[in-house]
C-alpha cells in the first residue's frame, strides 16, 4: 500500500546525467514519453504508474532554454495530475538566474518568474546547483536545496598534482573576487584581480592592469558560475598571459557556450577549461582542451538524502 | 496625475497585426524592446513610461509554441512590475488549446497550465479568438472576453454572392458537426457529415461514406477552428470530391500550417482556404489559394470597449 | 501510530449507494451526523476519529443541487479541522456541470465556481463519474479522477444478447454523435442522427428528418450522459418509431428525471430506459421501464486503488 | 469612458428590501435574472452592462439559507466575469453566523468556510448589520463594514415616549447581559438577568429565578440579535410575567421565525415583537403584534458613504 | 528512511514550560538556536537535522509580544525550509488575542493579522490554549486544538476540600458571567456578578452593587482567562470585600501581570491568585500569594495525540 | 466621489524625517496613533477618514526592528480594513535585509520572509532605499520601487571640492569591490581593496595588506550600505591609515550604529562619517564626525511620482 519509491524522471534538456543519476541510485530512469508535435507544443506522458511515488525530474533549463523551461513545466502539470507523493525538480542549471533583479526600470526579474511558474506549475521542492546568486532561494517559497560543485573542482585541482607556489588564482572582474578567494582559501597561492575599467569590451590594450600579486611565469588559475559567450574569460585569460603568466586554466560549473565561445576559447591562450556536465555539450563543440567533471555522483547523494529525510547540509561538511 | 490610456503592446508573435489593431485605434504600438540573448534567454524591457496606462499586450502563442508562450509571460513580468493600471493579454491564437482534458492517464491538461502560468506572471483579463474549446474560459478566474471568426467569415461568403441552393455545408468529422451547423443555419443550404470511421487515416477509399444530404455537383463549405497538420481537412475535401462536389472551400480562423500542411493544401483539390491574421502566414506559406482575412477591426473594438467599460457582447448582437 | 486507513463518509444525497461501496470495500459507512436545524442550516459532526485516516466523502450534487452542494461543502470543512491525511470527494454526479462556458454575455461558469468552492472548503482530490465535459477536470488544480459508465453499459447490452445486425445506434442530437460513436464502435451496428433542425422544440413533426442508417424495422440504442427534463430524448425516440424503428431503448449515466420527465417517459414508445444509481431514485419515480445499474463496484475499485497508491486508468484497460 | 456608478442588484431573497434601498438611493434596480431549472440549478444571467460600475448586492442569507447562499455564490461569480470595478455584497442578514466556532471535536465552522466562499466566489467587500459575534469581521481578509440596528431600536422606543423609570432591562440569558446593558446605558431604566440555570428548557418552573432588579409591575424590554424558534425569547418572558412585569416587550435585527416560532409568540404573553426588515416577514407569518422598523436608509447611507469613499463609522458618532 | 518521530523545540518565550512538556513525552528539546544580533535581529539556527520529523514549537508570545512573535516568525521559516514533515506551533498564550474585533472604525484585526502571519510563515497546524475568544479558531483556515486549562483548576479546587456551601462565584464584570457559569455548575456554589457600571473605573465606592447571591461570609472564586494590569480583578475582589466576602481568590489561566499589576496584587484583599505556567513568572514579580500550576501535561498529552493521529477532542471527555 | 489623495503616514520609527517628506510635499502628517498597551502589545487607531486615499506609510524598520516590524505590519492590517485606494509601505531601512540567503543549513531567509509578511498584511507596493542586496526586489511580487543614495553622497563629495588626483577609493573588503568602482567611476580617482585575509578579525596587523594604488598621503574615500557595530568600516580604516594614508572619510546610507559603533568610530582614525537619515540617529550617538544628509527631497520625489503614475526610474537619469 505504500509504495513511497525513489524515481527520477528526466526531459529532453540531459538525458544522459539523469542516466548517471538514476544508475548512482541502482536504478534505470522512469518512463517519460516527451515529444514535440509538428505545430511545435510538446507532448508528454508518464508511462508508468506514479501514485505515491517520491518523484525527481532531472531538467537544466540550459539553450534552447525557453523550450527545456515549457517542457519542465508541461511535466510538472502532468506529475500534478497523476498523484506522486512528493516531486522534487533537479536544476543542473537554472535558466535566466541572471535576470535576478531590476538593474533599470521596467525590466522583468525572470529568475523569480521563473521561481513563481515552477510552483505553479506544481514543484514541491527544488534542487539546485551553483546558483547564479545564492538569494535565487529566496525566491522559493517551496524549500531548494542548493549543492556546490566547488568539492569536485578542488578534488580536481589537488589530484593534478600543482605546486601552489607557482599559482595565481585571478578573478576575470570584481564580481567574482569573492568566489576565487573561495578556492584560494582552500588551496593556498596568491590572489590577482583583473582591472576592466582599462580593458575595453571588444579589444583588449597590449599593457592591461591587473590588481594584486604578479603573474610572471605563474598557473593562472580562473573560475566563474558558467561561461556562456565566453568573451569575459577569454579577455581575462588574454590580460593574464600580457601580465606574464606561463599558463592559464579555466574553471566554471555550467558550460552554456553559446554564439562564438567555442571560437573563442579554442583561439584563445586558455590551457584547458574545466566544467561539469550540468548541461550537455554538444558533440560539435567538443574541444580537447574541454574537460568534463560529472556531477552524477554530488545529485545523487543529494536526492538519495532527501529522500531518506537526511540532512543535505552535511553534504559538505 | 490620471494617465489611464490605452496602450497597445506586442511581443515578437505577429507584430503585423499588433500594428494593424494600433491604427485601428487611431495610435501607434508601444515601445517595447523585445530580444534574443545568444544564450536563447530572453530580454525585455519597456521602453516608456507605463505607470497607469490601460495596457493590452498582443500576441498570439503560435509556432513556435513554447518560445512564444515564455516570451509573453517574461513580457507580463516585466509589466506586472512597472505600474500599468491594467494588463489584459490579447491572445488571438491559443497555443496548447487542444490539451484541454485528461483523455487518458498521467497527460497533463497543457490549455489549464497556460492558463494558470499567464495568471502568475501578472496578466488581470484575457482577449480570446475562437478557443478550440469555449470551456477554456472556465480555466481562468480572471475576466476572458472570447471573440468569435465567424461573422468575418460570414461576411465573407455573403460577399461572394454564392447561390445557397446550390451549396452543402460539410462537417469533416463527428466532433465539427456543431460549428457547421452554426454556419448552416446563419447562410442556408444542406448539411452533410464526413463519416471518419471508414476512411482510414493513411489513405482514403475510393468510395468513402457520408452521411446527410448529396454532394453532387454541390459546392461544399468545410469549418474548422484551424488547420495544423492540414491531413483532416484535406482528407474530408478528397471524401467530398469523390463524392460529386464541385468545389470545395475551406474556413479556418487560425491557419498553424504546420508540418506537410501547404504541400498538402497546394496538391489537394481544395479550391480555396479562407483564413485570418490571427497567426502570421510566412512568405513561403503563401499559396494563392489562401486568402486572409483580418481580425484587426474585430480585436481593437474590443479592446476599446473593455477599455472604456463597455459591453462585449454587444458586438455579436 | 499510523491510522491510514481507508474510511468512506456520506452526506444525505445517496447514502444507499455509499453504504454499497462501503460494503464492496469490506467496511461499513463511517459514523458522520448531518442534519438541518429548524432554520434550514445544516449541522455536521464527525462522530468518530479521523486523524490520519484516507476519507472518501460520497455525495452526488444531485437535486436539490444547492442543498446538496452547501452540505457537501459543510461536510468538508468539519473534515479540514479535523486532521485526515487527505480528503477525496466522490462525485456521482456533478451538479452545474452544464455551466461550463459563457455562451452568452454576463452569465456564470457555475461548473468552475463549484470547482473553486470545493477546493477552497478542503478537497485534496476529486473523484467523478461521466462528468458532463472532460474539459471540467482542467477546472481543478487538484488531481481529479474521471471515470466512465462505459463499460457498465457495454456489458449489459452484450449480456442481452441482441443480434447487433438489427441495432441502429441513434445520436438524439448532433452533441451526442460523438458519444454515440464510442458505443457503435465497440458493439458494431449502424449509424444514424436526428436532424433536430426540423423537429421543433414543442411538437414534432410526422415525418422528421434523420441522417444516416435507416430505422426500418430496426432495435434503436440512445445514449446521453443524462436525462434530465427527457425532452429531448423523448422526441428523439418519437422521431426514430416514425421513421420505423421496431423499439427503442435509452441509456444514461445520470437519471435526473427532473419536471415532467417521468411521465414523460410513462407515456413515450421507449421500451426501456437504463441508468446508473449516481443519482437516487425517489420511490415516486420508479417505473417498469426503468433499469437501474450500480456503478458501486466501479467506484470502490477506484477508490481502493486511490488509497492504495494504483493507477485508476488500468480500470479502463 | 469613466462609468463608475453604484448599482444595486438583488438576488431572490429580499428583493423589496433592495428596491427599497435602491429608490433611497435614488436609482431602481439593476436587472439581474434569477431563476431556478427544473433540476433545481440557479440560472443567472446579469442584463445590463455593468463593466466598470461599482456593485452592490444585496442578499441576505437567510431560510432556506443554502438556497440562498448558493444564489450569491452563483451571483458573484457572473459579476466577476463581468468586470465591474467592484462588488460589494450586502448582507442584512448572515446565514450560519451561530456556527462561529468548533465548541466540541469535530464540527465546522461554517461561518468561517461562508466566508471564504465569499471571498472565492469574488466578493470585493463586505457590509453586513448585526453580526450574531463581531469577530466574524476578522474571518475576512477582504473589508467589512459592520452596521448596527441598535440607532433604529432606540429612536423607536424614544418615540414610544415610556417614562423610563417603569422600565427594567432583561437579559433572557447570561450571553445577552452585554447587549442588555448597551441600550440600558443609553435609554436609563434597571437591569436584570434571567438565570436559566433553574428554568429547564422544555418547561418553565412556575418561580424561575431572576438576578437583579425587581419587576414587580415594570414595562419590561429585552433584545436579541435574532429570533430563531422563539423558544429562549418567549421562556424568558414568561419568567418575567411569572415576576411580575406588567408587558414585555421584544427587540430582535433579524425575525427568522422558523419552526413553532409564530405560533410561540402568538400564544405568549409578549406584547409586541419589533424586527427590522433585513429578513422578508412571508405573509402567513404576519401578526398585530410584530412590528416592522426598516433598515433601509441605513444601509443606503453606508452604501452611498462606501462608494463615495467617505467613512461608515461616522454614521455612529 | 521514515523519520517522523515527534520533536519539541523552544523559542526564547517559555522554554522551562517547553522542557518540561518534552520530559512528560521522555524526551529532552531539540537543538534550536536563537540569538539576538547586536542590531537586535533575531539571529535563528536549527542545530539538528529535522527532515520528516513531525515538529513541535511551544511559544507563547507573551510580553514583548512583538518581540517573542516575530521570533517565532523567523523559526517558523527556519523550519520551513529545513524540510520537516510538520510544523505544529503550540501557542499557550496567544498574543493580540483580544484585538479581534473592529470594535471601532479604522483599527486593526491583530488576531487576525497574526493568524494570518503564522500561517504565511509555514505553521501546518496550531494548538492553543483558552483563548481569549473561541471564534479565533475560525481566524486560521489550518487545523486548531483549542485547550482549556478549566480541568486543572477544578481539580486544584476540589483538592482544597472547600465546603462548597461556603462558596459565591462572582463574575467580575458582564464579559465573564459565561465562564463563572461554566465553574459554578460543575463545582456547585452560588453566583453573583459585580455590577460595574456603579463601580468607577479609577476609585471604587464604598457601597458597589453586586447582583445575585449575598456574599456575607462567603468564600469567593472569581475566574479570568488572564491577568494584565489587574486592575479589573483587583477592584472586583475589593467590591466583593466590601460586600461582606470572607476571603477572595483569582484563578486565571495566563499570568500577563504587566504594568502596576504586582503590585495591586500585594496590596489588594485578594487571598491567593493561581495562574498556570502558560507564560513565565519573571523571579521579581513572585509572591507567595500566587501559585502556579503546570499545564505541561495537558500540553504534552494533547501533543501525543496529536502526533499518534489521536483524538484531542477525548482528552475533554 | 473622488478622493485620491495623497497621504503620508508614519509609525514611531523615524517620524521627523515622515514630517520632513510630508513638508516636501507641501502636506502635513496624516493623523495615526500608534501606542504600546501596558502588557507590550502595539495599539494602532487611523484617526482620519482614509477612503480612497493614495497612503503612503513611512517605517524604516530599523532597531529595535522586531518592534519597529510587528508594528509596521499592525498599521498596515488598519490600513487594509480602512478601504484606502493604495497602500505603499516606504522603507528607508530594510531590516533584516542581510539574511537574504540559506549560507549553512537549517537557517532562516528572514529578508524574504518579511516580504511575505509585508504582502500578506496588505501592502501594495514597496519603495525602498539601498537594499543591502538588489535581488531582494524579487522576494517580491507587488512593485518595488528601489531607490539610491548614491547622487546625494556624489552631489555631496563634489561640493566639497577635493581634487581627485589626491583621492584614492578604497573598498573595505571584497564584497563592496563593485559598490567602490560605482562611485570611482563617477567621481575619478584610484582604487585599492583591503585584503581582509591578513588581517584578523580582532586585531589589525601593523603592515596589513592592500590591492590596488598606493594609499600614501592620499585622502581616502570608502563606501558602504550601512554601519552596523562599525567594526569591518574602522578596521579598514586603520589599515588605510597603516598605508600611509591622509585622512579617511567613511560614506554609508545606513547608519544602524548598533553595539560599540559610536565608541569605536569616536576613537578611530576616521576623520567624517556621512550617513543619511534613512535611520533616525539617537541623541546620545551624535558626534562632531558624523554628518547626516538628507533623503527626504529623494523620497518625496518618488513619492510625487508614484502618485501620479510617472516613471521613478526617469530619478535616476
Amino acid at each position: 500500500m505504500n509504495h513511497n519509491k525513489l524515481r527520477v524522471f528526466s526531459g529532453r534538456a540531459n538525458k544522459p546525467l539523469a542516466e548517471r543519476i538514476a544508475r548512482c541510485l541502482g536504478d534505470h530512469l522512469g518512463n517519460l514519453k516527451v515529444e514535440s508535435f509538428p505545430d511545435t507544443e510538446t507532448s508528454v506522458r508518464i508511462e508508468e504508474d506514479v501514485r505515491g511515488r517520491d518523484v525527481f525530474i532531472v531538467q537544466p533549463t540550459c539553450p534552447p532554454v525557453n523550450e527545456f523551461l515549457m517542457e519542465l513545466l508541461i511535466i510538472l502539470d502532468a506529475f500534478k495530475r497523476a498523484s506522486p507523493n512528493r516531486v522534487t525538480v533537479v536544476l543542473p542549471y537554472y535558466g535566466y538566474a541572471r535576470q535576478d533583479r531590476k538593474d533599470q526600470g521596467r525590466v522583468p526579474i525572470s529568475a523569480k518568474m521563473v521561481a513563481n511558474l515552477l510552483t505553479a506549475a506544481g514543484a514541491h521542492r527544488v534542487l539546485a546547483l551553483d546558483l547564479h546568486a545564492a538569494q535565487i532561494q529566496g525566491f522559493f517559497d517551496i524549500p531548494v536545496d542548493h549543492l556546490m560543485a566547488a568539492p569536485v573542482f578542488i578534488n580536481h585541482i589537488r589530484e593534478q598534482g600543482i605546486d601552489m607556489k607557482d599559482v595565481v588564482f585571478v578573478s576575470p572582474d570584481e564580481g567574482r573576487v569573492k568566489m576565487t578567494l573561495h578556492y584560494q582559501k582552500r588551496l593556498g597561492g596568491e590572489l590577482a584581480i583583473v582591472d576592466k575599467r582599462r580593458s575595453s569590451a571588444t579589444k583588449v590594450e597590449q599593457q592591461a592592469n591587473m590588481i594584486g600579486a604578479s603573474l610572471k611565469n605563474k598557473v593562472v588559475l580562473m573560475f566563474d558560475d558558467m561561461i556562456s559567450t565566453g568573451g569575459s574569460i577569454v579577455g581575462a585569460a588574454k590580460v593574464a598571459m600580457l601580465n606574464g603568466a606561463r599558463e592559464v586554466h579555466v574553471f566554471a560549473t555550467h558550460g552554456v557556450f553559446c554564439g562564438p565561445a567555442i571560437e573563442r576559447i579554442r583561439e584563445s591562450a586558455i590551457k584547458s577549461v574545466v566544467i561539469t556536465d550540468s548541461i550537455p555539450l554538444a558533440p560539435d563543440k567538443q574541444l580537447d582542451k574541454i574537460k568534463i567533471l560529472s556531477v552524477d555522483h554530488l545529485l545523487a547523494d543529494a536526492m538519495k538524502r532527501i529522500h531518506e529525510n537526511e540532512s543535505v547540509s552535511k553534504l559538505f561538511e
